[in-house]
């Protein structure tokens, strides 16, 4: 008899970001990350398990992944298999909704939107807690998109103990939107798995980003008490640069910024310059996300749109909305 | 009566960089800076005071410069008649000895070589300290091209005690060569003064240069004195990364590094993987610059010129002169 469920995962953006694992298999890291949940990029998953089936299956998109590409997705099923004591093979089919320009394919919705799939199909009855441990051995960051709004992953030391937890923020989210920039001229591949294990070994700064996430974390956590949007953007945009920093101090130094990411770095100062508090935050590519209150999202988008052109620039909201089950 | 004094000066490079100015009039920095002295770039100067002339007249590479154009350059004079007692207007030739490609007009050497040819001409009998003083007030960083070898910038406190000394390294010179690496994809130009001030004034990372530039000073010096090549390298490495990571941090952040100079710092990481030692530095621009010893030399530049055409990879020696009087 088959067995199937399907859930719905939304992608986060880490506003203290995700750098370094302190054990590469388990996925624990090095320093608590915290994150915001947008509304408008999701991946939607159903997965069904059959006796019948010889292997996992992942259509992606509507394309069938071939199986050497889709390594990650079994070992990741293996781990559900384990939880389940169940044996069975699954067909899995994953529909990411990104804007197909933004480039912004995200593990993070992916392995969220599995695991809570997975543990519909299987009724694991497992607590937002344990999705998040799961979804966390697929991807680092999939850990903090069980939870809508502001999510904060604590580092833990363990399997047990590395998982993210809601942060309430009394309904600030609705205040607040972020702009994406979509920047065309990539820069080197680096993938942000190979690029923070990279800086962790190497990087004469990292040390530096230990000794300051911790503080950023607590910051950040009483600007969202206080909603005080300036605050907040002050220490993610200093966090940001900080997790960048460490990169050209890596051996040897790499970078994710290109030349648009600075031109779009310049706006968002202008911006502020002219009254419009806003502030970037730049991930494992040359993307720059600016996070607006929502009255001033108009204004930084039309001052966005004398450099850029209309399908590079993407706002979202912030949603509220954690993991869903489809019926 | 006519006096005329003309003088040579060679450009050099600093090590540990200087980045930032405590006072921007006098230019004093904000921290000590060390310097290596290029043989192959060098700028000759000669200065002829009169009394029939009516102006300062400032002819470069055969071409004269506009007066609006050479405002530096007649502040400077200024400060010369200022010590000298003298009223007298100068012609100034001057010529810079770089290949062109390289792009590397130095004020290092230039107001160097115009200190000395304005002593020289005058007869001030200035010492070399009261030269570094003097050039410094042109540009700071020609307050290290007085000397050959390795130079420090002491940076004082004021006009009096800010002045570069010579570093004996007993002749370790000689073993030792510089490879330029010219970048022809130039990045948004931004001068070394204008970066310096808004990295000063506006970045979050500039208190961690300042509170780690005393020992790797102490360290350049004591690798000298122990003719420790590797650990001058990793230190001078490490000190020009954290001087572009400053940059990062401003606000808004900018960067001189473009794609081609990572490409360059990766060749750099590579030869030093394959057991020949040598490290890179940067200023303000794309350019990169690589310390090595002779012996590896060629192997390094054999390894770039793979990526880069020969009129990009320019080698020099380190010399052991300070400015020199022509006659």
């Amino acid at each position: 008899m088959n067995t199937s469920g399907k859930a719905r995962a939304h992608t986060n953006i880490a506003l203290i970001k995700y750098w370094g694992k302190a054990d590469e298999a388990l996925i624990i890291p090095m320093n608590n990350s915290l994150s915001v949940t947008l509304d408008k990029f999701y991946t939607e998953t159903k997965v069904t398990f059959s006796p019948e089936y010889t292997k996992d299956t992942l259509i992606l998109n509507g394309e069938e992944v071939k199986d050497d590409q889709a390594k990650k997705i079994h070992r990741f099923m293996d781990l559900v298999r384990e939880r389940s004591h169940t044996s069975q093979y699954a067909y899995i089919e994953s529909v990411n909704y990104v804007p197909t320009a933004a480039g912004l394919a995200s593990s993070a919705s992916a392995y969220a939107a599995l695991a809570a799939a997975c543990n519909e199909a299987l009724q694991l009855n497992m607590s937002e807690k344990d999705l998040s441990r799961l979804a966390r051995r697929g991807s680092g960051s999939a850990s903090r998109s069980i939870y809508g709004g502001f999510a904060e992953w604590e580092k833990g030391y363990d399997d047990e103990t590395s998982y993210a937890k809601s942060i309430d923020a009394q309904g600030w989210e609705d205040d607040l939107a972020m702009i994406f920039v979509v920047i065309n001229n990539q820069s080197k591949k680096v993938s942000s798995r190979s690029g923070m294990s990279h800086t962790r070994e190497t990087s004469r700064f990292y040390q530096y980003w230990l000794d300051h996430v911790d503080q950023d974390i607590a910051d950040v956590k009483q600007a969202i008490e206080h909603k005080d949007f300036k605050h907040l953007g002050t220490v993610i945009e200093e966090n940001g640069l900080c997790m960048h920093a460490t990169n050209l101090g890596s051996q040897p130094p790499f970078t994710y910024l290109v030349a648009e990411s600075y031109e779009v770095m310049d706006i968002v100062h202008q911006c502020r310059e002219a009254g419009y508090p806003c502030y970037f935050t730049m991930d494992a590519g040359p993307n720059v996300k600016i996070l607006v209150e929502k009255k001033n999202q108009q204004y930084v988008i039309d001052a966005l749109l004398e450099s850029f052109n209309k399908e590079q620039v993407i706002a979202s909201d912030i949603t509220h909305t954690g993991i869903e089950i489809i019926k």
